[in-house]
């Protein structure tokens, strides 16, 4: 008789971003008139830049031809793409990255959702909170992460790290000390950066106690000041303790494109076991890689054109994040990140819950953002509002803030 | 500490795939001048049909516009396209499949390795023997096989179900009650296919002992038998004990543009539990679904010029088939598949091991096939040779095997 992963069935709820669209969809059918303006779930706006646009088309043809086409990829992504990203992404910032320790996927959803999978059940994970809620559910799922407290909304082999404005939003090394640890900076959802000193404190730390740190950057391309590291191999000895997630989603305007990629260092070792090979070996076993036509579009990214219309499509969206900060600020709210990150994080006003205050939001500005509740229990009383709309339409969300 | 998933290191040898590709390298490397012909991981070699290659040309031109640009996509996939598969795929062979009941994905080698993730560890599963190595090598990553007899190239917890020459290769069922159930046909890879009657045994043992049927469904379109269905779903009560998997990458060529789908009817309970809503959760948490422009080019599969052009590039391959078929029988092989399926098995010639035959063709004849152990230990002395290369080379091909 069959039998069902009963870890699944401890997860409270939908998944945070299927629960703001139900909700969204619901107050659309019920008020048809109403003009939503979303900025909620971390989804770009802009079109893809014309250097991509023209080089989707260049492949879509020779898929076209029988001397062009393409079939399966290799297992670990075409070579001209990882090496670019080598060249281009790491070379220059002095990180020593080759291009066969880079594995191209669908994305950095997907990769930071199966990473864990390499590692033992017994380890203990630890996570920033608020945290981007894959982490987390993906070590659920996989019954790495005990029981569910519904009081505290906390798992109880879980480390949380909280983020708060007292540490602003960049965790402390806890005291229990875990076997995998999530960072991601520039953060999801806070919008805080860390200094490249501090990040190198959590490279030591792990590679004192054995702990790997998984290290999503899927917000580098968003970092303006310039003590803050774009990647984790910038520290010294983070090739022995630390994999990277990076995505093409925020950079590029690939969320509905899918393309990412990891990084697993030859020299990161565990239990006498390189990381590297176990990764291979679930990419090639469990994946069958990127399409074509898109990896090329990925290497697009990174040509001179790209490379500027990418630079327009970024600084686009951070006059959004800055208009976003100073607005809300000016309306008398409490706000940090969007300096070096797409997101804004505010403290939701008065005693207002974070899930009162998104209620509030639709149904009175009919703007839509994201509960910080939803992103783990200190992220209570904090609100995220995303810098990918549309400049006419963020202008057009904080006037009407400014009006409540 | 962290400590590795040693169920990995478990696993013998690297991906039966991988290998052969790092043969025929290796062996091209050493001899530059020989002109070697791949008839062996199942990869299309015809290009992409011109309704496809126009449709994706619109939806790249529509992702380069504000006004008709997509990010993120619904979690189980555009409407447009599980409208379509349910219309057209579904309705016409009577099968009671609905647009929600289908999960787009990235292809059905990642279904077919991600379904067992919704069931528990405890769960036994039964494969035919041989087998596509992607259903036992994921079971393994998850701890559901037991040791491996290296003798024996056997899972202790795994029950296999020889298919052989005595049983039409076609699995019977199995003494021992199994949990999960894989099923292939039109089977990759001995091409063996099932009659409407036996596969309706199938789902009536299953509904009676409480086991789960996931059926892989990737060749259907090469059916050309009228008794052989197409969908488990022909199957009355198929609804409450299967999962159907399916695939655009042998239809119509998608193997390097990553597109499949997976059909979770709602009757599906396993322990009181809807196993729909278990898959729903696993998509949306771990998944960003497929590409916009993949999805387009998927809806293109059914169009009037779609179907039309893609008849006759599956009857392109279908002649390869014959001429395999007949051209090995003609040469003193015994042989079987080729009729409702793209894969020719042959039984290796004396006391041949599948590795042995798989050297002696690529030294002797610069012919790459793929040796039927690597699908599990009832493949040994067998081979696969497959109908998805050009003509000229399948032409060439025989004429080299039959010239030994």
């Amino acid at each position: 008789m069959a039998k069902v992963n009963d870890n699944y069935l401890k997860l409270p709820g939908s998944y945070l971003f299927s629960t703001v669209a139900r909700k969204v969809r619901e107050f659309q059918e019920a008020n048809p008139d109403k003009q939503v303006i979303k900025l909620s779930i971390g989804d770009v706006t802009q079109p893809l830049a014309p250097a991509i646009i023209e080089s989707l088309h260049k492949a879509v043809d020779e898929m076209g031809k029988a001397e062009t086409f393409r079939g399966y990829a290799p297992d670990l992504g075409y070579e001209f793409l990882r090496k670019t990203i080598a060249e281009k992404d790491y070379k220059p910032k002095g990180c020593n990255v080759s291009a066969d320790e880079i594995f191209i996927s669908d994305g950095a959803k997907s990769d930071s959702a199966n990473i864990q999978e390499i590692f033992s059940l017994d380890n203990k994970i630890a996570v920033g909170d608020p945290v981007y809620p894959v982490y987390v559910d993906s070590n659920v799922m996989a019954g790495r992460t005990g029981t569910y407290d519904k009081v505290k909304e906390t798992w109880s082999d879980v480390i949380y790290m909280p983020c708060l404005a007292e540490n602003n939003f960049v965790p402390e090394i806890p005291k229990e000390v875990p076997d995998l640890i999530y960072l991601c900076f520039p953060n999801n959802p806070t919008g805080a950066t860390i200094k490249k000193a501090q990040l190198q404190e959590w490279v030591d730390y792990a590679n004192k106690v054995g702990a790997v740190i998984i290290y999503d950057a899927a917000y580098e391309a968003y970092i303006s000041e310039a003590d803050v590291p774009h990647s984790i191999y910038e520290c010294e000895g983070a090739r022995t303790c630390a994999i990277e997630l990076r995505s093409f989603s925020k950079n590029a305007g690939f969320t509905g494109v899918r393309l990412g990629f990891t990084v697993v260092p030859k020299d990161l070792m565990v239990d006498g076991v390189a990381l590297h090979g176990l990764w291979a070996r679930r990419h090639g076993t469990k994946y069958n890689g990127a399409p074509y036509i898109i990896q090329r579009a990925g290497e697009a990214v990174y040509s001179d054109a790209g490379q500027a219309q990418l630079r327009e499509q970024v600084a686009y969206y951070m006059k959004n994040a800055a208009y976003i900060y100073n607005g809300l600020k000016e309306a008398g709210y409490s706000v940090s990140g969007g300096v070096n990150a797409p997101y804004v994080w505010l403290r939701t006003p008065g005693n207002m819950t974070s899930w009162e205050f998104f209620d509030y939001l639709l149904e009175k500005a009919n703007v839509v953002g994201t509960p910080g509740s939803g992103f783990g229990p200190s992220g209570e009383h904090y609100f995220r509002v995303n810098a990918f709309g549309s400049y006419e339409n963020t202008v057009e969300a904080i006037r009407r803030i400014k009006a409540l």
